[in-house]
């Protein structure tokens, strides 16, 4: 039996990245698309719990089905993993992303959310982003790093609990220099918001904001980067910062 | 000079929980709050770009200024430490969430999401969540431990990156056995949805979803709540595997 990839995104269900992600699953697997209906980015690892959701069936071919659902991400891998997967997925595949996702933007990604998500279920999933904010990015030279690393994790696995944020550069294929596996670069988005006024004279707020990053060493995603590296960065679902419990014990009453 | 407190939460900005931090708050320090304008559980790390935030001020006196946004938790934090607060705050806190944010709620909550990216910022930041989801639950119990934790980390500050994740077990105050500093238990939400048909015979599903806890030794914050204790377990803004770089090297081009 071929193996079952599920894929979601945040850009939308017809965004460019999300068909590149199709073209190179469909040679290998089949496919389960499950993504929003619309643009859900920066909607990190929310769920919707205010109202219930809509699916809509876009496609449905031998070895593809696409469903546009009004959920975030989260939501959209969660629902699919539950209702519309014949059986638990191989893997899960998120993006490719219009945009980057290194360092401390996986905080803020719904294409990283639902990753994250996949993980907690106990399933392999990888998200992909391109270092290109464009609708019209051009995705070829990504996918024969996407081959790789979903060839290597289909046959190999992934230890438990892990998941992969991979990053992909802005270059030409020949530019490319290869993958690093590496950690997040230590960063922060700084002027985060724009004031403005409106015709009726009140104020507004717009959020923008300038990235920082003041350490991104050789082994960070940061330096493979800006260095023509694809970058990969094993992520987990577990937020405690193990080495500061015991730092803390004089809090214990 | 007193302390400066920015306080936020993701229920909003009427909340019970809210102003029983504040109650703490403003006994040593000047407090500012901005909170989202209604209940915004669920928003994790997600931040607003599609159009922009407004905001509305519901409170100015001295000691205590109350603003609302209509942004998710994460902005507010963020708009009122550059806009809003006449200096850097010394200490951020959110809460008092009606409801748990241990263990694998921290990745889903809005609470949590604002104090990790005041950790982003360099911020010192604490979540409080008691485990009670009614609007009208009981916080007197709560607020020792609450003032214990402030007091420790304005006099001590955290350790660089960390924040702290504080939930309080429903319990009356005579049954809280003491406060332990844990490590997240291991858990997952499953069965997440509910399918049903609206009066138009179309199929919806609704989020719902059961908490499953496999491994919660006594080290946990599971263990710890089911225990009568406050859990704290110290958290960052790093997502990380360091262990799971080196068993990944393989996959370098």
């Amino acid at each position: 039996m071929r193996p079952l990839i599920l894929i979601t995104n945040d850009d939308g269900f017809a965004a460019r990245g999300l068909r590149a992600l199709d073209e190179v699953a469909m040679d290998i697997a089949d496919v389960i698309v499950m993504a929003p209906e619309t643009n859900a980015s920066g909607q990190s690892h929310s769920i919707t719990t205010s109202r219930p959701l809509r699916v809509r069936e876009i496609k449905k071919t031998a070895g593809l089905e696409v469903y546009a659902c009004d959920g975030t991400p989260v939501d959209c891998g969660k629902l699919a993993t539950e209702y519309f997967c014949p059986r638990r997925p191989d893997l899960v595949l998120s993006g490719i992303n219009h945009g980057s996702n290194s360092s401390i933007n996986v905080l803020y990604s719904g294409t990283m959310g639902a990753v994250i998500e996949a993980t907690a279920l106990g399933l392999d999933a990888i998200g992909f982003s391109l270092l290109n904010h464009s609708p019209e990015a051009e995705f070829a030279p990504s996918l024969p790093y996407v081959k790789h690393i979903v060839d290597y994790v289909l046959a190999n696995g992934l230890p438990p609990n892990v998941s992969l944020n991979v990053n992909i550069p802005r270059l030409e294929a020949e530019e490319i220099k290869g993958v690093r596996v590496c950690h997040e670069a230590k960063a922060r988005w700084l002027d985060s918001f724009e004031k403005r006024i409106d015709p009726q004279g009140r104020p507004y707020w717009w959020l923008t904001g300038k990235f920082e990053c003041d350490d991104a060493p050789q082994s960070s995603d940061e330096w493979a980067l800006a260095n023509g590296y694809v970058s990969v960065v094993p992520i987990h679902p577990d937020f405690t910062h193990y080495e500061a419990i015991g730092q803390l014990k004089a809090l214990q009453l």
